[in-house]
């Protein structure tokens, strides 16, 4: 159930169709932000995810169009009286940037905002996690510290076939516990139960990953692996190559051969340039490497499993 | 010709249908901006006002909702290569808290931020001016430093009658220069000639008073006095006036009020709180007291003098 809701798919200079950079990730529990560029807050409000439900934000980098909502967001939630703590992570010196704006020092707000400051290294990290997901940061390439996002759900373990378990002899409730953890049981009259014997098969837990502003790198793939919603950068068209790299960006192509390479399921693009009004031409460069490409839609609704999903509901 | 533009008409707490803090003031050669609130930059695209003739932006107090969209503005202006001066006028502290962040030092900004820094003191003092205008600030009633703003525009000098200034011996080129400073001649025969018997009646310049967030206070008055429109806030409905003393804040009829002693011509509210929705009632209250006001409608163009406009376009 959860689902992906592009807020912002501009880039640096505004335009009046799109928004500054903001993806929302739903679940059933609560709402995470990656990135929070100006505006954001207002442009939530015309989603469907409520400032109450947002957990956590994550901020890629220190650029003002990936950031500069975040001090709106924080003192609009204090006016709400917002009690509960919010995580954010991001860059080392993002704190010292939101706690000297007037009215967002922990002792001003009504609530607590833990900081996670990535300092720049390599490899991928844990930063956070909740129930059942957790998310890893990577530096990518950008010429200022700037960090790409994994997201990863558990597999959803399968369900026990009580009457299977039943007819093999398991009686005792514990049992049927251990059995659904996956253990293997060892009955009195010398019976073995393995756990595969009596549960169903186990869903895949969904992959979100989250990558921009960067020139294509490993770190990038290495994010995107298996992705089942790649959200990646396409700042430029392809015929803008060597704006993109001299600016530390990716092109549509680029975007699509990180998708391609990493094996991810579906690709969306964000984070165009002001230069372009309409994407169909985006949109086919990028399919003619990675078929599943699409711009993200802002406000619209991505299923991060559309297949599971379906499942469920049957 | 000038036009007042409310670009935000919400306050701390948004609501979908409102912006942030935010008038604009457009006069042929530039526009002035009176709070900058976040999102302001984005609405702009939505409005006839340019980013690029934005020559000031005053800032009444440093609470989020009236100046954290300035760090945003500055940061794209610069990314627009915008190479002429802008000045920025508010409260002190104003300038540390926007070259703090990243993009916006003078050394990393294509052009020059002026900033003026005001100091809570007393009484109304000038602080901007340009060519046939000037803007002071006083303090307000805010419970921290806020200040209003009051823009007046010189009086426009009548039309010099050529004709008559022939009639009555004026020759010299220079004579009907002096003539239209509002200078008397002495002619070699001896004739007097003043300014009045050639010169038809000026036109009244026009003033544009902006008085948010503060109780109601003898500096409102002041910097209304005799405005051709007094952009006032108007957070709370006459019910709630103890709310709004508490809060530092004024109601519908607060601000009636303060337009009648100040023999304002036009009344437009703004920075309605989020629990109002439709703007009938607050209306009805502001009109029985002052019967020329308005809510300001968001991206609507209010002439600062409109009956001197017809006279133009006749």
């Amino acid at each position: 159930m959860t689902e992906i809701i592009p807020i912002g798919t501009g880039s640096a200079v505004p335009v009046k169709e799109r928004g500054f950079s903001c993806v929302a990730l739903r679940r059933p529990e609560l709402a995470l932000l990656f990135d929070c560029g100006e505006g954001t807050q207002l442009r939530l409000l015309h989603s469907d995810v409520k400032l109450s439900r947002v957990g956590a934000i994550l901020i890629t980098h220190l650029h003002g169009d990936h950031f500069f909502g975040l001090m709106g967001l924080l003192a609009t939630m204090s006016l709400l009286h917002r009690d509960t703590p919010i995580t954010v992570v991001g860059p080392a010196g993002l704190r010292d940037l939101v706690q000297r704006m007037p009215g967002l020092l922990p002792e001003e707000l009504t609530f607590e905002v833990d900081f996670n400051e990535l300092e720049h290294g390599h490899g991928r990290i844990m930063v956070l996690d909740g129930k059942g997901w957790r998310i890893s940061a990577s530096p990518l390439d950008h010429g200022v510290p700037c960090y790409g996002y994994r997201y990863e759900e558990e597999d959803l373990v399968g369900t026990l076939d009580v009457e299977r378990a039943r007819q093999l002899g398991v009686r005792n409730p514990r049992d049927f516990g251990r059995l659904k953890a996956g253990e293997t049981i060892d009955l009195e009259d010398g019976t073995v139960v393995e756990a595969s014997a009596v549960m169903g098969p186990s869903t895949p837990g969904g992959v979100f990953s989250y990558v921009t502003d960067t020139r294509p790198c490993p770190a990038a793939v290495d994010l995107a692996l298996d992705a089942d919603i790649l959200y990646h950068e396409a700042t430029f068209a392809d015929e803008l190559a060597d704006r993109a790299e001299a600016t530390g960006h990716s092109t549509t192509v680029d975007a699509a051969r990180i998708a391609l390479e990493a094996g991810a399921k579906r690709l969306l693009l964000s984070h165009f340039s002001a230069r372009y009004r309409r994407f169909d031409e985006l949109v086919s460069e990028a399919r003619s490497v990675f078929p599943n490409s699409e711009a993200a839609v802002e406000l619209s609704r991505y299923q991060l499993q559309p297949e599971a999903e379906t499942i469920e509901s049957n």
